[in-house]
């Protein structure tokens, strides 16, 4: 961790996702918190790799990631047949698509790129596709700001808040979704104490959440996963506050495997419950949670903890990287356009049109 | 894994606990699956010492490791002094009593010994003690195959279960409470398929249930914690069955942390909830759940598994070690006495009043 930003205000310092040089930099995720190193890719087939191994994950991350892996392959295209160059791109394109299968902002983000490219680009694409990226990234980042703001006037003065997964600066183009609530509603004062699921099996709150509190001094507290119910029974929280992989046109919401469990302990304890995510993880295109195809993981993630195999030979596991939380259980969608409450097709139709 | 057993019927080969040549042997279930070996003991302390840092564990198995502690502890006061033993070993036995807060099956074991000292032991008391710690052994064996029965009998032909924690041969006198209804449900056809929460922190589902399942050729499925809801929602599972380390006298039950979250997870899901236990758990004298004694754990449990630290520097953790299942979300409470649906407080009267 030597070489780790050690001063506060960890999310303006931190991304997860960069440009730099002509090169896509990445934090290896995976390695958090022991190392903090970055990977430097050069080309989109390794990138899109870096996104099926996790080296990047958290689906706003994924999706800047992939806008940036696009620049990338446009340089290698141009440079190999500078006439044919965007017909060469469709199958990289359709590669980079498939990295990982739920995260709709992976899809959204390549197939923003795709069209700018099929419109037609004169001359070398570089410039105007990481410009392109490059907004896409800042416009993450603007909506995180934007969704901190909403999410966190939601949430009376002094509660405590339960989130699970991984869902700041490190998940995002900078700042977070969920986890930019919480920033912003820690500032503001309304919340006053946060309690982070491990989230197993990736550990993402274990390793990533807690390392991005501890850092900017918010008090918080990890608990193993099994016990965020007993947690609410207990009145600790007010609030849970989850991110997105996909949230489909009627408000059904694809998460980290988990978020279903704390949406019932939620719903069963009088806890509150909002979905923070900006509209490129909004799938109009997908009807329900049920289209949602859901990624199945290696067993082995469930069959040992940090590498190390704890499970006997023999046993098989089931390994479901997300699951659907449905639109019933959800109080709140905050994304950059504003707040849906109770939501429903009708209100996301009305939230996705508005300005 | 060299020495440990080879062959099928795991339950009548493996003893957590056993007496062998005048000593207190026990399985070091820390070290399982990747270790099978053994702890021999001598004395009280040392046996009360193996409890608190779970070498044994599981509710009914702590019950029998302290009978024999109690037998360590009368040879070596017998020994010191012939005439006053019996009064010396009070403050051994409040020692031991204090080894763990929750599993009540720890202070029944206790007091029933004591009492059988205070009522006065003639001349030297190891043979009186060791032939009732034997007795309360076998006991549990029995209560162990009748909860079996009576539990699977419950379950309708062919249906999927989940269990959670370890409750079998290991954390038994043999055979299993919760677990043995698995083995007896499997057995008679009733039970299909198993689905093992690996229970974080201590991950006894990963480690321990897995094992013994395996070793039988039971087919299970180990998931992570937060996958239990999931898991459900898709309609897998019929029963949720699992052990207990107090139940009170109005039903409400003690159990592993995260069972509260199957509980809830269960109704939410029109699933059956079944605990499975010896009236040697029932606690008559604590009125509901609210009066039982949660143990909080180290927090490094949470931080880290087997050692290895996960989370980083500076956060901190809350780790109880259990948690509380109200009466209301219980549909069977399965005694070695029969089975109480729906369970209160007078229908637990009737039923440990019932020969």
């Amino acid at each position: 961790m030597a070489n780790a930003p050690s001063n506060a205000i960890l999310y303006d310092k931190i991304r997860a996702v960069e440009w730099e040089n002509g090169r896509l930099k990445l934090i290896d995720q995976r390695l958090l918190p022991g190392k903090f190193e970055h990977l430097y890719l050069d080309h989109l087939p390794e990138s899109a790799k870096a996104i099926t191994d996790m080296v990047v994950r958290g689906a706003p991350a994924i999706g800047v990631t992939a806008a940036y892996a696009v620049v990338l392959a446009a340089r290698d295209r141009y440079k190999e047949n500078p006439n044919g160059w965007h017909k060469a791109i469709q199958a990289d394109l359709d590669l980079l698509a498939e990295a990982r299968p739920t995260a709709v902002n992976l899809r959204w983000a390549v197939e923003h790129m795709r069209g700018l490219i099929n419109a037609g680009i004169p001359g070398n694409p570089l410039m105007r596709l990481l410009s392109e990226a490059q907004r896409i990234h800042a416009d993450d980042i603007a909506a995180n700001r934007r969704m901190g703001e909403l999410g966190a006037a939601l949430i009376e003065t002094g509660s405590g808040v339960l989130t699970h997964c991984n869902t700041g600066a490190l998940a995002t183009g900078g700042y977070g979704t969920a986890l930019g609530v919480v920033r912003a509603g820690y500032a503001a004062g309304r919340i006053k104490s946060v309690y982070a699921d491990e989230t197993r099996p990736w550990l993402q709150g274990a390793r990533l959440t807690a390392w991005e509190l501890v850092q900017e001094g918010i008090p918080a507290t990890l608990i193993a996963d099994s016990a965020a119910t007993y947690l609410m029974k207990q009145g600790k929280v007010a609030w849970v506050i989850v991110g997105a992989d996909r949230i489909a046109a009627n408000g059904d919401t694809a998460n980290k495997i988990g978020t279903y469990m704390t949406a019932v302990a939620a719903r069963h304890h009088g806890v509150k419950f909002m979905v923070v995510a900006p509209t490129s993880t909004v799938d109009m295109k997908t009807p329900d949670g049920a289209a949602i195809p859901i990624e199945t993981r290696a067993e082995a993630e469930v069959l040992g903890f940090g590498g190390t195999r704890t499970a006997p030979e023999g046993i098989q596991a089931w390994n479901p990287a997300f699951d659907i939380t449905p639109a019933e259980l959800i109080d709140a969608i905050v994304t950059e356009k504003g707040v849906v409450t109770k939501p429903t097709r009708d209100k996301l139709v009305a939230m996705m049109k508005s300005a």
